[in-house]
């Protein structure tokens, strides 16, 4: 995910993180906290390739030329990780560093694809196939209009906790034969949420905000971070463009702490869609060693919807 | 609300406290952080008497003696507030010392009365009538039993987002006359939420991810934590008594990591009720220049849950 | 001390603060971290006063008129304390509203007094009288002028570990008779301190990084920071005036993290001054019980610095 | 390093860390957070290797017998970075898994070597030769004998902030033609900092506040931490061997805060001897490029010494 199309890779933005469960990985948090600055993409990948990801990434770079002649500024990549062990060889170590390049090199602005793609094939949510989601509002304050969007990469959860839209639909669609997944307890794998702050200029703190409230979010789809889940959220603004300058005093534009509040909804409502769009968008697969992992089943979705009454004809 | 009885005065628990949305004040937090221990009670009041509170917890340790000659651990006493300016006549710092030393004087064990009661009193929750609700599980592990606590004061949120067991009930109650609260838009001020781990021996960082949970808890009633809200959460287990020895290395329990799934799920569904029992207990209340605020109404709570389908008959 | 003078009570700035150990207390450092900014004037008083400060503090807007008539933006005072019980009658809770009352009627702008001033006066420092301590350091960047000013109230120290421009003062002067303060072992209470950066355009997670270098100065006076120790710091930036507007999206300057280097060697020099400037301004006072605590001993201190050759003749 | 001989890489420890400037990578950190363990070894490389050392790690795991069927614990491994790409062509990409493999193979116990060796071959500290180091103290309180090791690579700093034994060899060996290690203004890379409090028994919590000491250490060496300077430390306890358990309760044993204060101390001085140690032990080094940095020349810095009277003779 390239903040700001293949020029972000030199290009940083104000971004904020926080994590709600760290039994996960991102690289380079300590100098997003510490800078306020994302200072290029956000890799994901499975838990046993953040490394190859992560000096790939650097590897893109020296090929593509050095902006900074003493090298430092940009060596710290951004790469998040969930375990897609299950449907994956994930010790098989497959990811090389030309994927981590045609990743990059292919990065476009534009709709992100859904379901089983890219990071996301191998995830595995409330015990139904998981995987990359995304969500957006607009958002009209007196003065301004900005977007906030989400990208989640779902991969944790129990069948018994989910909720869609508020119904229990975990449970309404139990582990009977025609629906269950295999045993999946304790896979708790986590999930990366990466949000958007379009055109809002945010400051890195604020953004920080807007990370912490990912977990609302999450809770409204009945999530409860169990042990083994690595939730962990980072958000930025592409606003503030020349934010990064290094000679003189910048000048910056903040949105007021009393004007957030309809970016801390919109946050909270995208991740909670997210997750969902990612859930109905990925498609049954089966993996490694014969694995198999169910979609969600949208009939059957339907009709626990319509049972409560939450699917407008 | 007294960690061990009146004697938890002296007697100091393993604690984590944690905010997702620091727009309030908790005293004490540092020392929390620092030391891993809750050292007293966790008095609660309202924003403008958090002063007069806290100092008089230190002047009842003072006038009941002081257990260590130095007179230092017991002095950095945790007061948490939230603003109650709607209803109540904040700018009249009505709350004494006297009230205080009454409130640890009468602490006992027991059912906690809920709704309009102690520092509840002036709580406004999704622009109904909020206040103080309680909710526990238990949890019985395949080697141990335990259980968790959650005592809440809500004063947070818009109508418009208030979830009731997944149902949008904020939305099904909109603000007409016979149900609009005045104008509390823009009033979202914040929970403070107690986690209790009763005999489920966790340490002072294992609490402080009980803490971190609370914020699902309250994503499932829809809270989206408004810029004004201060949503802080401390969480203490009374498990390993002895813990805050003093002369040599002292003997605890600790329950894994690996066994901790079962506490996380109960921190989340009791915060979710919680939230709901405040309200439900809660009456309608005429307060300071008239201003009122309207009960959740129980009828139509019903009818709304039961078009649902959320209601067993 | 009001970081714009008297206006500064209706006019925040952008702070951060950090604790290098949390056996302390500052209030409202919970709503600096969220919102980025210290919205009132930073308090200092003894451990038993906090409350009764921090309520004043309320007082004193109500009473001098509320700019927002919601109320709530400058509830949530920042107060600090350090323990003064050797000296001071802390029991006897002798401070009173009228005391905060007169702090801020009379705050000025111009050199602050050292010494045995204010909440400075029940302070002991690596056994010798403590009290406030000032530094500054000017800074000119290629662009740019700056100034950094640190005010600290120290009250933390074994003799042992005291140096002085990296002599080993403390072991120089030991508790010989004439020296001796009497048993101040375990009595390490802490430093509070406050960064200044004046003109010097940071933002709140800038500012933080000011406070965490604190440490570094306290490092070079030889402190170990023990665990009775409430080491606080909080760093605030007076640039960016209009910094907290609540309508529209606000203008801001941000100092690049890239020149921000000699404003952390300016906070690191400052404060290792500021500790030793109290200490020598710091006169031998008998407090309560008979309790005597001598100044550091200014002739001994110049044949100790000339025995290391740290004496400019 | 390995806590526990090889066979850590199956036992993990109580663990805390903690980033006086986050501009380095320490990967894994997220779970030492919220866990309270370390897993495995904390590896040191440079900052275009830390991806290739993490993946090794797992490889190494999954080559040598996974111990939980799951698959999951052990896959978030600790790599720490400084940047050496003065001396060594860090874009290269001259790490292979195979050196990772081989530092673990070999991995024993007892005297690490100091000065140019691993991790710490490409290090410059205060614009000398940098390197490992490493210093130990041992406690003896009234009943317990514990050991506090701290093993440093160090790589940052201006030599005019230099400071030995408080005296300010920095200035005392200025930048002359004899002396000079060529331009290294603003090239501050950072210090990974292991503690090692053999014996002691503390928990996560407590390790951390070992982990935040370290900066007063490094604090007595003159360091001002500037913007590029990554300065992250880990802290774990070897005591409390089977504290990892996953089936049932865990019985543990802790040393209490009010005792922790040796231990402190111990960390601090250590701290700031190992850095020393570490530019005392390493020797003039010509790398990429023919970059020459010099050792701080041991008879130089004898003059300095004797000069401000902290030589013994």
């Amino acid at each position: 995910m390239l903040p700001r199309g293949k020029d972000s890779m030199n290009n940083p933005v104000f971004a904020g993180w926080w994590s709600l469960n760290g039994n996960g990985e991102m690289t380079g948090t300590t100098w997003v906290e510490e800078s306020g600055f994302l200072e290029g993409p956000v890799m994901i990948t499975n838990t046993h390739s953040v490394g190859v990801v992560r000096d790939a990434v650097i590897q893109w770079r020296v090929a593509h030329g050095q902006p900074d002649p003493t090298g430092y500024w940009w060596s710290l990549p951004v790469v998040a990780e969930t375990w897609d062990g299950w449907l994956n060889d994930i010790n098989g170590f497959h990811v090389k560093p030309e994927h981590a390049f045609h990743a990059i090199d292919s990065a476009t602005s534009g709709p992100v694809q859904e379901g089983n793609v890219g990071g996301g094939m191998g995830m595995v949510c409330n015990e139904f196939k998981g995987g990359i989601g995304t969500s957006s509002r607009k958002i009209e304050t007196k003065l301004r209009a900005f977007t906030v969007g989400v990208l989640v990469r779902c991969n944790y959860g129990s069948r018994k906790h989910l909720r869609i839209a508020g119904v229990p639909v975990g449970r309404e669609i139990p582990e009977d034969p025609a629906y269950a997944s295999a045993s999946f307890n304790e896979l708790d794998r986590g999930s990366i949420i990466v949000v958007v702050a379009r055109d809002a200029p945010l400051l890195a703190h604020q953004l920080k905000r807007l990370a912490r409230r990912v977990s609302l979010g999450l809770g409204r789809d009945g999530s409860i971070s169990g042990n083994g889940s690595g939730d962990i959220f980072i958000a930025f603004s592409t606003a503030n463009p020349g934010a990064a300058g290094t000679d003189d005093v910048v000048n910056l534009q903040m949105l007021p702490n009393d004007q957030i509040e309809p970016v801390f909804a919109a946050t909270v409502q995208a991740t909670e869609e997210a997750v969902i769009n990612a859930m109905v968008a990925a498609e049954t697969m089966t993996g490694m060693e014969n694995h198999k992992v169910i979609a969600l089943p949208h009939e059957k979705l339907r009709e626990v919807l319509k049972k409560y009454n939450r699917l407008t004809p």
